[in-house]
């Protein structure tokens, strides 16, 4: 027991002190639900690995969570627990805060003042660093302070220091990132299965892989959110996730996929992001990829990031994006590698983002109508003589030309599929054809999918 | 042009003074070949870049190469080029020395010359390493210096730094690197256009991606360098190349590929090291893994490294092993890594093998004869009755049971192949097993790959 905690069993706070035992690192949890958790026991059951890669002991020094009850067994004694955040992260006990609430208030408050008492912080809170990143950034670099968020992108996959350090030397010309795992189980069980998006979206909220409420990952909000921060690591560009093109998987159906197939593709939600000459795409959507890409085999909750690099090339990296371990791990690495930098006097994470604080710019975007795919189109048509023509006829006066088509099977009634694969357009002609087409009486609707064919 | 540099263009040393402009740091490198030059050019290309980055600038102070010629487009003009790397290495203006001259001697001592010199070191050379680490690193630790080695185990892949802190929280069981890019490239050709051996090493040779004498590669030995940096940093334990066991591909056949393929595997060099409650296994050999498995994928010239680990499971970490550009990514991002601690008044690296310099510790490394594997085997036996009922028996005695068998085609004359897979067995069983029946007389030979099912 660390002297500062000297404390008898009946207060329920313990006595604090600056502490100055140099052989331990001590830690706050603001907010222990499921990764909150996991960080726990990482802390307990790896407790002798970290003496011996740190040369000092962690000590869990408290743990803001209102709905927390003690659980001796993992640590979690009730004079650990307190319902007050505020405090906790300017006690000066504290080495590291962990904030794990998510979201942006108090999040947002807690960090700032955590920074500003001289504590580092560790989050894995993307939804407040997309918005209010350059904030929080600021403030660590004012206050010689690091931010450690490992754990917001790609749960356990290591992205963000591969960005910033590993990647350091070269350029990024592209990232490609299957980011959000509820999209990926649920398009790969929609692919495996056969499924409907309502039933495999049933399945994965029954599983405990999808939210009740699940708009912010299937409309994908969440992978937005992790795209500005891959953004502003590979290209050290600013970015909020109001600028990013954004469009979910619900409208996938089980016919694209079959015919995604039949293409030689398979559809993921990807968040991409290029830089064309200075010039950021950033779009979140359900992409298809050629099926012989290493991207198209990342199957269920898994994420991978597929990085384009000028001298490097292609490299991917590959894990669990999420569940209470995994996601602590990334928690857990970021917390040992700031308490190797307080051990040896420095500070880490001098560049968060990978830049000097001042030196990250507000980006040029690209907008959505300039961006160049290709395109798979479908469209349920009157099953009548010209149909095809008609169409075909739109998109070669918008200069979008077709590379094959798909006319096989009768559909419903009278309606069957037309499914036609493009060439390269920029979205603005198939958006101006899209609209012709809509007006054609022999067309009864129609559905696009964005292709990344070389990726 | 730093104050350090001012000369004439006549001299041929440069008058040397110890810099103290804060807005340079100082890159000596040793030797200029392949990845050298990739470093001159990562250099000149992303001055701009690193120089945003680092709030500093980059200055190449010199290079030591018997045979460079001056290439003033390049940047590498005669003023910079010596031939005395022992006093570049010591020259008090500089601040990071890049080792790529290869092999132990003098890259060794010129190390620890130049560690000792306060400078800090950056290397790509795993043979030093795993040979001579320990000494390396408890100097880098004595004189506070950091070591810089990221391009010495998958080229441009970021798997030193991924073990060393990303996955630092965590425990790792097991580690499967395709970490040969000849290796991997042979098999590929082999497994795709069913060529035999010879014939893709000679394809490798001419293209480029093999050695004239391609020994250290095809033999494995250059994987067990590798493997020995992996085990390091994922285990916490040291160990030397003579103490893995290894076996390379030259054995391998065209005939092996087909088999493995109709039985669902697709062989692969493997480096293979896992952690069985501290008792450490370290291998290289072939192995034949489920064609399903992303490592299956990892085709021609590129590495990948899949490691498990307890809490996060499963990650994987995939890019170009080799080539001019993509290992000197790697050096450039210890280089700057290591100029933004300098800048920061810390150094980094202060664990470059994740530990402190102390606490890595000889490990108990498993034998050979202990590991447990499944087994594909192929015997070359006399097309009469009752091969099969021998072999099998051989092997029942030896408490090996056998999965499937393929014996569908006839051989050359008198001889057909019989093919089995076994279930998991020590590898003594099956060394007995083998000469047990290598003493039959209608079985002319025998050949086995080790099956790893589960990783």
């Amino acid at each position: 027991m660390p002297a500062g905690h000297l404390t008898t069993k009946h207060r329920t706070e313990p006595a604090v002190t600056a502490h100055t035992d140099a052989r331990l690192v001590r830690v706050a949890l603001l907010g222990c639900g499921t990764v909150g958790e996991g960080v726990v026991r990482l802390l307990r059951r790896n407790a002798e690995m970290f003496e011996r890669k740190l040369g000092a002991a962690f000590d869990l020094a408290g743990v803001a969570d209102r709905s927390l009850r003690p659980n001796p067994a993992l640590g979690l004694e009730s004079r650990l627990i307190t319902r007050d955040p505020a405090s906790l992260v300017i006690r000066p006990d504290i080495d590291i805060v962990v904030e794990l609430f998510g979201g942006q208030e108090p999040a947002r408050s807690l960090m700032l003042k955590a920074l500003e008492a001289g504590k580092d912080v560790v989050t894995a809170n993307k939804a407040l660093l997309a918005e209010n990143g350059d904030e929080i950034f600021r403030t660590a670099a004012k206050c010689g302070r690091a931010v450690g968020f490992e754990a917001s992108v790609g749960g356990g996959v290591p992205i963000i220091r591969t960005l910033r350090e590993a990647l350091a030397g070269d350029r990024q010309l592209a990232v490609y990132g299957i980011v959000n795992g509820t999209c990926n189980s649920i398009l790969s069980v929609m692919t495996e299965a056969g499924t409907e998006f309502e039933d495999a979206l049933r399945q994965a909220q029954e599983s405990g892989l999808a939210e009740a409420d699940p708009t912010l990952d299937i409309e994908g909000h969440d992978a937005a959110h992790k795209l500005c921060l891959l953004v502003t690591l590979a290209f050290g560009v600013l970015l909020k996730p109001a600028r990013v093109f954004t469009e979910g998987i619900s409208r996938i159906t089980r016919a694209d996929i079959n015919y995604a197939r039949q293409l030689g593709y398979t559809i993921k939600l990807l968040a991409i992001a290029k830089d064309d000459n200075g010039a950021i795409e950033a779009r979140v959507h359900p992409t298809m990829i050629p099926r012989r890409h290493l991207l198209a085999d990342v199957a269920g909750a898994f994420n991978a990031i597929y990085v384009h690099s000028e001298a490097l090339g292609p490299t991917m990296y590959y894990g669990q994006g999420a569940g209470q371990l995994p996601t602590a791990t990334a928690v857990m690495a970021d917390i040992l590698e700031i308490a190797r930098h307080r051990r040896a006097g420095s500070r880490g994470g001098a560049h968060a983002l990978g830049y000097p604080a001042g030196a990250v710019r507000p980006g040029s975007i690209k907008r959505m109508d300039d961006v160049v795919c290709e395109y798979y189109l479908r469209f349920m048509a009157r099953d009548q003589p010209g149909v095809l023509g008609a169409i075909a006829s739109v998109l070669g006066r918008n200069r979008i030309s077709i590379a094959s088509v798909i006319q096989q099977e009768r559909g419903v009634g009278s309606t069957v599929p037309v499914i036609m694969r493009t060439h390269e357009a920029p979205e603005r002609n198939l958006k101006r054809a899209l609209m012709a087409i809509a007006k054609l009486k022999m067309v009864e609707s129609s559905a696009f999918i964005r292709i990344e064919e070389r990726l």
